[in-house]
């Protein structure tokens, strides 16, 4: 089994977006604190139009106070061309967009069909490499979907096959509403393997599901402090995994994070009070396992 | 791999005696609807001194008034020969045990060291089996003690050594503080295998513990309804993996667990009612993978 993972925090990306607005100077925070506890990646913010995600229309303002720390990859996510242009004129060189594996799902997400947005997805990597960027493309519901239900693992493996001679630099799954479970894991990756997993922990599953990817040698995952950002399809529901259960977990078993598990959690506690609500990771509430009475 | 596992379900007793007190009327009511789920074992009540856990003073009543399906193993907790005689004379012919691995861990609880307790258990042993019934031994803090850390899996090995060679029919070991995870959990089981795994969800690796415990053979484990019961070392933490969290991933996985899914997600919904606080189930919260917008 690999000894080294690489975890890219997405709370101040989708975690925030699932929360309740917070203040421009709290998201700086939050940023900071991240860029500070060893993480390599951090997902920062996602350049949408205000309207639709009101919790990231300071995107620019935020990118420009943020530290951006030498040592650390930021990302942002971007819905199509303009917002592309705006990630690239912010400075970013990793973009993320996403495309839904299930139709219905993508149609109620970005009002077209998966396959019209497989085709703007096409469009949209020369105007990327031009910039000298990255595009990483994340397959939402590649786990299921919550209006399809099971998605057919040859779908999935379709979309990566068909984006990837777009011209894709990679590909990320994305349990969207938490429908990933060991079973589900290893039928997907028996098919076909991403760059990268995103998962939720939505029905107890989130740390079984690494565990079987790992297995697979998938060796990069999307986790979220404190495990912010909530289910959209179920209120009150846990969504991402958090990063701290899941470096407990990876460095226990000799997995090397490089994240500094004492700071991880420090920043757990310190975006529970940005959030004003108690927020749902065991490691945060009981210390690591090695914390003693 | 198994194509069924078996699961003692544990909230009326181990997580009721980490919950608030309830009256006797709706510790019944518990018990019964869970006899409604198909499950088949059930851990109803412990026979201890009010004044050390006042929530299972009205174990006698509790278990005179509720429903004895014929279908289920039902199972009482002892501290002790005085405990066993009146679990037999209740008419319980499945009684359990505990016993720390921790040395201190037992100090705290039992008032005597591992050493002593064993030779308790020992004399125990005739006396139940004289009744006709049966005593499986749990071994506390397996995975690791909130006082003294690490617990030498070899440690662990001459506990199981000791218990089966004085005649104990069944040895359990209990992640009393939620210190298993996958490592531990291989660790352990690559030294000494119980006949049933009790974890915890504290540091959100309940059901990945589950995931590696099935690797290594082992088909029985406890599980609580709703999650119900916290950590004792740390307020507000979980306790117990949640029985439908549980049943959802094994029986997604092609595991049989003879219990109905959404009766027990009702029975879950029930608990929340009489406990009056929201408990700490993913898959009460969101409903199965199954369950479509």
């Amino acid at each position: 089994m690999t000894t080294a993972v690489s975890i890219r925090e997405v709370a101040p990306r989708d975690g925030l977006q699932n929360e309740e607005p917070i203040p421009t100077d709290d998201k700086v925070r939050l940023i900071d604190a991240l860029s500070r506890t060893g993480v390599r990646r951090i997902e920062a913010v996602s350049f949408v139009h205000p309207k639709a995600i009101p919790q990231m229309a300071d995107a620019d303002e935020v990118w420009a106070r943020a530290w951006h720390n030498p040592g650390i990859r930021y990302s942002a996510l971007i819905p199509n061309t303009r917002g592309a242009e705006r990630a690239i004129r912010a400075g970013f060189r990793e973009i993320e967009v996403v495309v839904s594996a299930g139709d219905t799902h993508n149609r109620k997400n970005l009002n077209r069909s998966t396959e019209e947005s497989l085709d703007d997805i096409a469009a949209l990597i020369p105007l990327v490499h031009e910039a000298g960027a990255t595009l990483e493309v994340i397959v939402a519901t590649s786990f299921g979907c919550p209006f399809e239900g099971d998605i057919d693992p040859k779908r999935v493996a379709g979309i990566v096959d068909r984006v990837r001679a777009d011209g894709a630099d990679r590909v990320a799954f994305g349990d969207t509403t938490g429908m990933a479970t060991p079973r589900r894991v290893r039928d997907l990756l028996s098919e076909v393997r991403p760059e990268l997993l995103h998962f939720h922990n939505t029905r107890g599953t989130g740390l079984a599901n690494v565990l079987t990817a790992l297995e697979f040698g998938v060796t990069e995952f999307d986790a979220s402090v404190g495990g912010i950002g909530g289910c959209p399809y179920a209120p009150g529901a846990s969504g991402n995994i958090a990063t701290e259960e899941l470096v407990h977990m990876l460095e226990d078993m000799g997995i090397s994070t490089g994240i500094d598990l004492d700071a991880l959690i420090g920043v757990a506690a310190m975006a529970e009070g940005l959030l004003g609500r108690a927020l749902p990771s065991g490691v945060l509430r009981a210390g690591p396992r090695t914390r003693l009475v």
